[in-house]
């Protein structure tokens, strides 16, 4: 049982596979569009933007790493959470850009108002990852808002799971940039596609690196199933309903067997238990065939990130927990 | 008719496709395999080479660009010749890399006995882009043998169709490093999958920058597309035959018409006509739908290239041509 990379637990939407099984097999042999067109007009469809605020790429990942080399290395440290998505600081190694750390609160939240006055460019995941904190949407605003000299890139990996997206928010502020992923929140982190919204002028930074850099990295088959995932909203409204009920459920129930669990708006929990340490209950259930996620690292060596599975899922890792924990 | 991003004319093998459709739904939900195990094993068997002697990318481009990132920046200037695949010169500008152009010789061929004594690094296409133009697997592997602290980079996205791969070298020599692609000899430029195979201490290199910039490239569609093609050698034989067959009548066409044909061995011809400038001539197919591809710079903007496609398209293009030049 796999609970240790945030995959959603369900099948993605049938339309979405409907449309990769659309492509023509002859059509593999031409090029795809190099600026998947047909996955802007879509995200622009769902968010309400044009399509020239959407910026496509190969997962998330390639999307942020565009956006460290292309926007985050300014005259200043880029500043982002100590506790955050783990390839923040590699993406900062990879391209040389210098950065300060912002400690969480004790209760794993961000602080936005304990960022330093110097900073230009500000990143964190909202929610964060792996705490499943949420900021709320008018705080992210009010931040956003008092600098606009200072690029704000909100990473919305998780947002779908019950926070407040900022997408609307990038057609006033031009300084704000906000990455989303069709991995987690559409069920298709085996098709690579991610994408930013933001005003044109921040995105022409991201357009120049992609075409140095790789001109068509969507394929066919990817661009035609993503369009179709952002298009399915039935889908997407049944399926997020139902992984915030079974994360409900599993918080409860960890509640119940003593755990302390963060508040989370993600489709994990980040929870610990005052008697057991964590290392040690990742490597119980690994004994048992249930995979979790254990941080060797300062503050959440304790904590373990479990993915919300089903909720046939949730109850086997529960009873499963049960017979560690008592 | 589309004759000019060198496209295959035929669709890509039944098997690749029937691979592609044989990816359960279901399992679209999950991140694909980071190490693409999969297409490298099949690109193993195709070359005989053991599977840690491939590095798979999104595309040949997002492979070649990881080259020049972590591989092509030495304290000497890289070298590549001066009519060249147009994104060496990006990828340069992209990644800071120093470099100095090695002036083809005037029947556009490649002289690596030019190439600088100071130079520790050197990229070419074999055949060469946009000329098609080839050197012998002889020749390469002299100049390889001769300076084993010099990195030599051979591009081979055309070598299928009649020219001699210098894959088998690279277990020899571990200064040589080959890339290689999928959209071309196996019609898949749609699915984004291309190759480099060299001994593991270079591709090490290649791996640290790709785990710092995107951990899934390749999604499960395309994985298991590109590793049925690679594994279809029927398809891929016949299907190279045909392209070099039509290639052969394109050329016997052009010269008959009293175009100049670069002799080539890439699924493109370039030529130039003695009495019509290439940019006209361009510009002339294109008005009847045909188009092919005219660069605007010095010493070759009287040329065109011609991608080769099937029988009948190169028939109307030949045809096409003589209302132009007759």
């Amino acid at each position: 049982m796999k609970l240790n990379t945030n995959e959603n637990p369900y099948p993605p939407s049938e339309k979405a596979v409907r449309a990769i099984g659309g492509v023509a097999a002859a059509a593999l042999r031409l090029y795809p569009d190099p600026d998947s067109t047909q996955v802007k007009e879509a995200v622009g469809r769902f968010w309400d933007v044009p399509a020239d605020h959407v910026f496509v790429g190969n997962g998330s990942d390639e999307v942020l790493a565009f956006v460290f080399q292309g926007l985050l290395h300014q005259d200043s440290p880029l500043v982002f959470p100590d506790i955050t998505y783990s390839f923040y600081p590699t993406y900062c190694g990879l391209f040389d850009i210098p950065f300060t750390l912002l400690p969480l609160e004790s209760d794993l939240s961000i602080d936005l108002a304990k960022v330093p006055a110097s900073a230009k460019a500000v990143i964190f995941p909202n929610p964060n990852a792996p705490t499943g904190r949420a900021l709320t949407r008018e705080t992210i605003e009010a931040f956003v808002k008092a600098r606009p000299d200072r690029l704000v890139v909100v990473d919305e990996a998780y947002v779908d799971f019950g926070a407040e997206s900022c997408a609307p928010l990038t057609r006033v502020y031009p300084n704000l940039l906000v990455t989303q992923s069709l991995s987690k929140s559409r069920a298709l982190a085996g098709l690579r596609v991610g994408f930013a919204i933001g005003q044109p002028d921040l995105l022409t930074a991201l357009q120049r690196i992609k075409d140095s850099f790789n001109s068509y990295p969507i394929d066919r088959l990817a661009a035609a199933g993503a369009a179709a995932a952002m298009d399915d909203r039935d889908w997407f409204e049944s399926n997020r309903k139902k992984v915030i009920a079974s994360r409900e459920t599993l918080t409860k129930g960890l509640i119940e067997q003593g755990f302390a669990v963060v508040p989370s708006q993600a489709n994990f929990v980040f929870a610990h238990h005052p008697s057991f340490a964590g290392g040690d209950l990742a490597a119980r259930l690994r004994e048992k065939k249930i995979l979790v996620r254990h941080f060797a690292k300062p503050r959440i060596d304790q904590y373990l990130r479990i993915t919300v599975g089903s909720d046939a899922q949730v109850a086997t890792l529960l009873a499963t927990l049960k017979t560690i924990t008592t």
